[in-house]
């Protein structure tokens, strides 16, 4: 059975529970409180050496870290991530988008503010991705504005690479409301079969 | 022909046009000066609305954009991407640690350095990636004491992707001489065949 080694209030770590979610996949979890030091430990750094959940341990002693290079895994043959090399090509653009460009301004500001409470210590921090961050949100919202879904008409997991963290943006101080098509899109996504809120896991 | 929207002296751009010239297939380069802000143009954000190179234009209108996307897509069918799903899943992985943990501490002290020439105007911010970027490197040099190559044995675009920004890691600020098992991976990465420089492109 798939092990899953995670922090339930990690987006990253969600974007693998909802996938597996979605595909029906049983696996393992083995919480990791990153806030606890968790993932830097000896016996961690042993089996992820760049100290980060999610992790996956496909079978006893073989793992794959990099959330969206799990999530590419364990979607291959299934609906969520469409075998067409063009498609996935564009699948993968927007998941190096959100690593990119989206996760650093709004999951870190996120962290800090909701995870962390320290809003008032790292105040000059989050002054700086405020920008960044809206930047990206603008460019989603563009690219919705005429798609119900980020590549070729359906849900994949460039959409649940994103929702992980856009609809959480709030808790991260990004105000969703100026952004229409975004709100839309989100809804697309709750309302997807088998689709599980980010602290959720198994059946 | 494949039309290529680059900068000469990114490393994102590298990637693809290292690729290009081993594959050995032609293309139109397209310079774009992002000192200049010319990715930032109206006419630029039309072809890519995140306004980064590189840029590739797989037909005319055609465009896709990330330059991990690119190489994953340009690699497939060829002996830089092994067609065996667990190999791929762990390109991936390398390839989303260089663009969270690696790129954005080394390339980008590089361009503040290098590039734009305001080592002092940015001294602060450039403290604060020392630590993140020599920690990548860490993970890279014990990942190669035991390997020659990322994954699987080989020369794949995870190397490709890695060897970009890491080679220039000294006009960062970055010394790579405490990473001996970085320094023989550069070698060996140089001595391949079609290998071509950072500025060079097309034959």
């Amino acid at each position: 059975m798939l092990k899953l080694y995670d922090f339930l209030d990690s987006g990253n770590g969600y974007k693998v529970r909802l996938l597996l979610a979605q595909l029906g996949i049983p696996y393992e979890l083995a919480e990791v409180d990153i806030l606890k030091g968790e993932s830097r430990t000896p016996e961690f750094l042993a089996m992820n050496p760049n100290g980060r959940i999610p992790l996956l341990e496909i079978e006893p002693g073989n793992y794959l870290a990099e959330s969206n290079a799990i999530l590419f895994h364990l979607a291959r043959g299934s609906a969520y991530l469409p075998e067409a090399p063009l498609t996935q090509a564009r699948i993968l653009q927007w998941l190096f988008f959100e690593q990119y460009s989206h996760e650093p301004y709004i999951a870190t500001s996120r962290f800090w503010i909701a995870l962390l409470g320290k809003a008032e210590e790292f105040r000059d921090e989050l002054a700086k991705k405020r920008a960044p961050g809206y930047a990206a949100l603008g460019v989603m919202d563009r690219h919705l504005a005429q798609r119900d879904w980020f590549v070729d008409g359906r849900y994949t997991i460039a959409d649940i690479a994103l929702y992980a963290y856009t609809h959480v943006a709030p808790e991260g101080g990004f105000e969703l409301t100026g952004f229409p098509h975004i709100l839309a899109w989100l809804a697309r996504v709750r309302a997807q079969p088998g689709h599980i809120g980010i602290t959720h896991h198994g059946d």
